[in-house]
This record gives structure tokens, C-alpha cells and sequence, in this order.
């Protein structure tokens, strides 16, 4: 045995840090002049770009935020959003994304549990803040996007807080950022719905976010400077790390405050767009366009889906439309996608069904993930490669979370015996590839957010009449899923549909409140454990 | 500040060693019925190459060989030498690939040094590695490959050693090879001429070749599913890494015994390669074919040259033949390549001479590299940005050497100041293109291959008649460069060119053996250091 250990130790020359902040320097540096962003009027370059980030880092910095320090944002898809992406990790703070769509109570929960110190916010998401902070413990400094795309009617908005150019005119472009500490630190936070109520924290760090972001390239097969279109919420996982992938092969990102067929097919057209992410949904939305609104594209798009499979008619229209649908799965503790359903050249002679099968399959791990298992979760033994066995859909590697914050209990469970538990039911096919069968979570999956049953049916709960909530998903031709709601009334008690309904959206974020209530004996297991496979059947008949 | 760190520990689950290893596991488990490799008339698919992979790793460690042990390679590009890459660090060991043109005096140091356990040895290098054992301490397991399309004259010969296949016979394709303890484990010992004749072991570990590995992708702009041509040696730099980058991609690797035009021109066109690598003497042979045996190539074909810049009539007779050339530049010590001359679109509008200028220049670091830069040895400061103010190429990142192996003085002297000297001295462009203007090493690159001028004035020296010699590099048509030595005999002495020449023979490979000598006067300076720069200018001339 050769002694391969001593005098050949780690060292500034021939370790650093992996980290995902570097593609932009990089970008910049050998790219200054390319086009960085898109946005409405707005053209930025990559010297331009980076330098604001910079700004955005070294204003923090004299702000007293830095390393540990949470800044959350509260952004669409515009180009501050992107750039808390780079500022915010390059202050060595940790950047919360959260959702835009969230009710206040939640964010002031996510503010609290995060400890904030800075919120980035746009003029249309500051009625809910103002009524998070009013409910919330922490006082962040609020920083205020005036971005000239926002709704009319958010004009006017303000919470007296700090404008975000002028935090940026505070900053310095030549500030010399810190590198992470250790590629293991903390780069973001995203909250996600779990089997409780409560948002869980999934804590990401340098490493896995810069192996993600390049596994994108490889998975999505992105040649050098692709025009991605920001369809996928960047508070989603961190767009499933694309606001990195892009820099690193030094892409254009073309901004977009709201997915609306028009504009999506607008902005193609415009902008020559290869790249585009998100739910069946945004695909759904974008052939529903009127005709007249739609372009005819001059070279093949590339859609990455996830969240259900794209359905066989679906798929042939975006086909027929000029894309190519490369169908990816995930969670938001393994940074979005690490999941691929990578696609056999020979498959393409098949039959439109048979296509539409073997694409309906959450396929194989990402270069970037170490293992993807579908294990028995008694035993952690695989399951038969029959695709008729059930097992739990598991994961290991450089892309599974940091784990969930402030929370070491279940971020053990989810690791338990080594392995990171999806809670995804699945069958594992012939050839490895894996399939969703059904969630031993209860989550609902509507336009690629993730709804707990639990949450919706807690908020049900609160109303006096209700004896027994359960909230399943109904399959939605626009959402995916849609939660639905089985009601028993306590003796004697009386509410309709639509006062419950209502009662939901006090408590809920709108897209969490149920479409549609259905009013019943709910069955029950000897032990009283509710069935739902029972409901989920009902709901899908119905 | 939050603590971002309790509680959030990396754990099997969220942290595995980064190694290339996986890659192949990968390819077999997605790709099963792929095309892997072409050799002659050999076709194996990615399973029978994953499982020959891992049954010489199994069969290693049945032999006792394992972690931290060295297992030599003298092979060339053979489906063997490829199998090497994956089949010894699978057991645990590493993998040494040396130098098939090297002497034999040079194998056997290399072979003590490296203390190998075993040797896998082509017939043609033979002979060679019989003179070496002769020499050398070790007695390593001596394993032969019998590789069909070996020269004629090589049929035959043995060393008495264990058949390559017979080994692989007892393996088992279901050994559960072990994943390396730590991604800083050593994977590769390559041993490259340096400023002293002995030739210094580098040490490369799984991190920097997966991360090297996975660079190349997005540097040479590999889709999936590439058809690889293996006209760069793999015993150089491990075949720049790409022995790992195309199994990532589930890529065809096109086997080469020898760079012949003819045979590259028919396998490019039979396979549909589309990526091949080299020195420019490669490009030099391919043009040099005979228009009888030149293909038309039906696709662009990507030529990644590294070595020496191309000029600028070989460029523009490349790109009439159908290929896009990408410069590249690195070292031994990088992995290979660890910079490139990342090629902006609208140059291609510029003319001929200005875009050979363009491309002549070493460029950019490669994603995977964290920091390049020229800078003044002595204070460690950058250069100005001017295209003139010359300094030494440094390099800081996960894709330089562990450091060299027994030789920990030399490692921290290149790692000087956190950064890696490369030795090689530069100017900065306003751009931040890095351009080698003259190397502060005495290496002459002939072919691709380092050559250390001090070694082979070390051969000349001693020859009784020779009082002073000095070896420089002279442009050489077909080499790239080849030794010129210039000679003062002894009052009263003489020797003649040929006798010389023959002389060196003796103690030289052949590709080091001046090619010319010239007797005369060396200048020095007023204290007696030999003026190389005036002998390189009569080089360039004579």
C-alpha cells in the first residue's frame, strides 16, 4: 500500500469550495457583453448583471447581514429575484424564497421560524407582508421592488421601507465577496408543505446547488448560451436551481411576472427561447393560447416538466407545436429535480400511447444524484424490478438537503437507515426506471405546489359544524390536482358548499382552499383510521 | 445569525464521495444496449463493459490488490486501457498509465516509484517492460492483453504473466466494488517530465476527475450520447479525463491502437464520430492524408487541440473538412485540460488571420476551475490586463493535483501562496484571455508529450567529448517541437552529429533524442547561465 495521504493534503491551490456563485463571475468575466436578462423593456448584460449583485452582497454587508443570516424574498419572477440568487449567498447570508402565494399567516410563520433580517418584496405581494408582519415576531428590514411591470393596481404600494436600487447604490461593485466557508454551508432555505401543517424548512447548501445546476445542463442537454424562460416560479426550489444552470453556461434569463399564454408565446417568439421549466400546467396554459396569440417557433423548445407526467394528448400537441418534453420528477429536499425521465432514441418509433407510457414514468436518478431506489421502507431491501411491486421511492447523494431546520427529529426520520425517504409510493420497471404509484404523504400537487392535506383539512376542522375533514386530490384538467374535501357534520349541525368554502379561504392561501366539498360518511377502518385510497377513488370518479 | 449547522450534519443519505466511478454504473443501468465500444471488429455494450469493469476489480482484490495499492498500465487506446480506468479504482487501487514510448530505464523508475503491484501490459510494449523489470525493485503481477489488432511482429510475445482475460475470468460481475472512503482518495498516478529528468508522480483523486470529467461536457458542448474517437493518448493525463466524460454522457468510445490518417478517416466516418482530441500533430497527420483515403464527413465534427495552438492554415483546412476546433490548455498537474479558448459567436465574422489570432490564445478557465490568472511570481500580484506585462499562469481549484506523490518539497513550492505555478509564463489580455508567451520550464512538447530538456542534456553529458550542451525546442512541421541540442566539445575532443545522436539513443526514449545538433559556442551569461532565449531564437530559424 502506497502511502497516497501524507504531504498531498487539501489546500487553497487545489481545494475550494464548490459553490454555484462562481458561474456568474465567471459569466461576466468571459462573457461581459452577452445578454443576461430580459425583462419587459429591460436588457441587462453580464458586467452588469454580476455588478449589481455585487452591490446587492456589499449593501447587505453594511447593513450588518451577513454570514447565517437569513434575507427572504418575496418576488416574482423579475430580474431582483435572480439577482438575491447571486447577492444574497455572496453576503454569505442564506436566501428564503417564499411563495408568493401563501397566505399571511404562513409567511409570518416562515419569517419567525427563518429569523429574517431582510425581506425583499414586490409592491404586488405588500398587502399580504404588511399583514404577516403585523402577525410575526421578527422585524426584517423590508426592501421594496418598484418593478414597472407590476399590476397597475399595486401602484402606490409601499411599506415605507427601503427602496432595493437604493440599497444597491449603497453597494459597492468592486466589493470582494466572501467565498462559503466550507462548501457544506448554507446557501438557501425553501419552506415546504409536509405531512403536518407547519412548512417544513429544507435547508440547501453551496455544494449540492452548484452540482445540481450543472447536472440541469447535462440532463437538459443545454448547449452553451441557451434563452430560458422563467415559466417555473424561482420560489420553487430555487427554480430547480436554474437561476444558476443559466449563468453557468452563460444563457440569457428572460423574465416573466406571470405565466400567461400571450406573453409566454410572445416573449418566445421575441427572444428565440430554448429552454423553458414548470408543471403540465404551464404547458396546458400555453396550448390553450386563442390561435391568433400563438407563434410559430423556427427551432425546437426544450419544456422540462415535472410534477405529473404530461398526458398523451397534451404531450402530441406540444410536439406538434415545436418542443421537446423531457419530463423530470423531485422534491424540494433533493433542490427540485434529481429524478429524469431520460429518453432512448429508439423509443420515438414507438406508437403515440406507447410514448405517452413510457414518458408518463418518473424515469432514473440525474448524473448529480448517487442513488435512487425504490425500497421496501420496512426493511430498506429493493423491491423486485417488476413494475408491479410497491415500494418507497428513495434517495442518496450530493443533492439531497442539508436537512429541515430547527427540526433534527425528522430530519432523521427522513434520513433514517442512510437513505432519504420521499414518502413516494412507486414500482420500479424492468429496465430501472422508476414509477409513481400513489404519496404515503398526503400531498396535493396543484399547479407544481405542493398542498398538505393535513393543513387544508386543520383550517376545515376549525369550523364548528365539522366532525371529520378529509381533503384528497381530484384531478384537475388546469391544476393537476385540486384539493377535495369529504365532510361529516356533527349531529344537528348545518353549513352549505359555499359557507364552508368561504370559511377555508380566512384561513387558507387561495390556491389551498377546496374546489368542491363533498358532504358524506367518511369510511373508516376498523380502527378508525380514514381510508382515503377510498376517497382518492371516489375522487377520481367524480 | 441562525444556526444553519445543528442538526443538519452531512450523513450517507445527503453526502457521498464525488467520483467518475458511477458514471459507468449509470450508462449500464440507463443505457444497457448502448454502443460502449468499438475496437476492430469488437462491439460491447454498456453492460458487458460495466460488467468487465467490474470483474477485473473484483479479480484485483481476489489478488490482494486494493486500497491505496498502485496497478500500472502500458497499454495503448485498447478497450483494456479504457476498462483500467474504471476496473482498478473499482478495487479500491490506482491506476498508473505510463508513457508507452518511454525507455525502458524511465518505466522502471516509474514502476519503484510508484511502487506498482501489478502491470497490465499490451504485446508491443513488451519487450520495453521486460528491460524495465530487469531493472527496476518491484515485482509486480504481470497481466497481458492480447489485443487482436497488436502489430504482427508483436504476436508471440509474453513475459510469463497472467492473461488480461483470464484474469477478468475470475471476477464476478455482482462484486459489490466499495465506493472510495473520501472523494480526496487518490484515483490516477500519472508521472510527467519536469524541471529535473526524473519524472514526478501526480496524484489526481475522485474529486477533481469527476469534476474534470463533467467539465469536459460543457466545455467541448456534448449532447448525449457522443461517438468518441480516442486519438489523444489515455496514458496522458488519463486521456484528459475523458475516459469518465464519455461514459457521463452514455457515449461511444471508438478504440485507436495508433494515429494513422487513413484508419482516423474511416472510423470517423463508419462510427459518425463526433468528438475527437489531440495535439495539433494530429490534426497535421489527418490533413496529410491522401485525398484518396479522406472521407466527407456527413456532421460537424468537434476537435478539442491542445498542446500548441493551431496555425492558422492548419484552422482554416480543419474547418473546410468539417470541424469546429476548441484550444485548450493545461497541464498535467490540471487534469489535462483546465483552460479553454471559449470561442465568442461573432469572432466568426472577423477574418481568417485575425481568428487564428484569436485562437491562439489559451483563454479561460474551465468551468471547473475556481481561479485563473497571471501573476507576478514573486508578489503573487496580477498582471495588468494589457496583452504585454508578462507573468506565471496560476491556478486555484477542485481540478488541480493532490499534489506530487514522495515529494512534498516540490508540492508545496508549486502550491506556493494557495495557488498553483504552472511554470508557465504569460501575458493577460484585455479580455481576460490568457496567452502563454514562453514557458520559465526547460519542457519542449513534442507530439504532445512533455520532454525535459534538462534530461536530455543530461544524456548528452555523458558522452566523454561534451563540455557544454543545451537543449530548446525547435518548431518541427509534424511534431509540434523537437529537441535541438547545442554542443561545446572538450579542447581536443570531437564527436559527430550521428555519433552523438546514436549516443543518446542509448539513454533516451526516441521521441527525446535530438533530432539535430549544432556544434558551436553557447552563449551565457557574465555569471555563466546558458542564454536559452538566444539559442530558441536560432532555433526558430535554423
Amino acid at each position: 500500500m502506497v502511502d497516497y495521504s501524507t504531504g498531498l493534503e487539501p489546500g487553497p491551490a487545489n481545494h475550494q469550495p464548490l459553490t454555484p456563485l462562481l458561474f456568474l463571475e465567471r459569466a461576466a468575466a468571459v462573457h461581459p457583453d452577452r445578454l443576461a436578462v430580459v425583462h419587459g423593456a429591460l436588457r441587462m448584460n453580464y458586467r452588469a448583471l454580476r455588478d449589481r449583485c455585487v452591490c446587492l452582497a456589499s449593501a447587505l454587508t453594511l447593513h450588518g447581514i451577513g454570514r447565517g443570516d437569513t434575507v427572504a424574498a418575496l418576488l416574482p419572477n423579475i430580474p431582483a429575484m435572480l439577482e438575491c440568487h447571486y447577492g444574497v449567498p455572496m453576503a454569505g447570508a442564506v436566501l428564503n424564497t417564499i411563495n408568493t402565494r401563501l397566505d399571511a399567516a404562513t409567511i409570518a410563520y416562515i419569517l419567525d421560524h427563518g429569523e429574517a433580517r431582510a425581506i425583499v418584496v414586490d409592491r404586488e405581494f405588500m398587502p399580504v407582508l404588511r399583514l404577516a408582519l403585523a402577525q410575526c415576531k421578527v422585524k426584517p428590514l423590508v426592501v421594496e421592488v418598484d418593478d414597472p411591470l407590476a399590476p397597475e393596481a399595486a401602484r402606490g404600494e409601499t411599506l415605507g421601507g427601503l427602496s432595493y436600487e437604493a440599497l444597491l447604490a449603497e453597494g459597492d461593485p468592486a466589493f470582494a465577496w466572501p467565498m462559503p466557508a466550507d462548501e457544506w454551508d448554507a446557501i438557501t432555505l425553501n419552506y415546504t408543505s409536509g405531512t403536518t401543517g407547519r412548512p417544513k424548512g429544507v435547508v440547501y447548501h453551496h455544494r449540492g446547488a452548484q452540482l445540481l445546476a450543472t447536472g440541469n445542463v447535462l440532463s437538459a442537454g443545454m448547449a452553451r448560451h441557451p434563452v430560458y424562460l422563467w415559466t417555473l416560479p424561482m420560489f420553487h426550489c430555487n427554480g430547480w436551481c436554474f437561476p444558476w444552470t443559466v449563468c453557468a453556461v452563460a444563457g440569457t434569463h428572460v423574465c416573466l411576472r406571470a405565466v400567461r399564454g400571450p406573453t409566454i408565446w410572445a416573449l418566445m417568439a421575441e427572444h428565440g427561447v430554448t429552454h423553458m421549466c414548470g408543471a403540465p400546467i404551464v404547458m396546458a396554459t400555453m396550448l390553450a393560447t386563442p390561435e391568433a396569440e400563438k407563434r410559430v417557433l423556427h427551432h425546437q423548445v426544450q419544456f422540462v416538466v415535472a410534477g405529473a407526467p404530461p398526458p398523451e394528448t397534451v404531450l402530441a400537441a406540444m410536439r406538434e407545436a415545436g418542443f421537446a418534453v423531457c419530463h423530470v420528477y423531485g422534491l424540494t429536499e433533493c433542490y427540485g429535480p434529481s429524478v429524469v425521465n431520460e429518453w432512448h432514441q429508439d423509443w420515438n418509433a414507438k406508437p403515440a400511447p406507447e410514448q405517452a407510457a413510457l414518458m408518463a414514468r418518473q424515469g432514473v436518478r440525474y448524473l448529480a444524484l448517487e442513488a435512487l431506489d425504490v425500497l421496501d421502507p420496512a426493511t430498506l431491501r429493493p423491491v423486485p424490478a417488476d413494475g408491479a411491486t410497491m415500494g418507497e421511492v428513495m434517495m442518496r447523494g450530493n443533492v439531497v438537503m442539508k436537512g429541515y431546520l430547527k427540526d433534527r427529529a425528522v430530519t432523521e426520520a427522513a434520513f433514517a437507515g442512510g437513505w432519504f425517504h420521499t414518502g413516494d409510493l412507486a414500482v420500479k420497471h424492468p429496465d430501472g426506471y422508476v414509477q409513481l404509484k400513489d404519496r404515503s404523504k398526503d400531498i396535493i400537487i396543484s399547479g407544481g405546489e405542493n398542498i398538505s392535506s393535513i393543513e387544508v383539512e386543520d383550517a376545515l376542522y376549525r369550523h364548528p359544524a365539522v366532525a371529520v375533514a378529509a381533503v384528497v386530490a381530484k384531478p384537475d384538467e388546469k391544476w393537476g390536482e385540486a384539493p377535495l374535501a369529504f365532510i361529516e357534520l356533527k349531529p344537528g349541525a348545518s353549513v352549505t358548499e359555499a359557507e364552508l368554502i368561504a370559511f377555508a379561504k380566512q384561513h387558507l392561501a387561495g390556491y389551498k382552499v377546496p374546489r368542491a366539498i363533498v358532504f358524506a360518511e367518511i369510511p373508516k377502518t376498523s380502527t378508525g383510521k380514514i381510508q382515503k385510497h377510498v376517497l382518492r377513488a371516489e375522487a377520481r370518479g367524480a
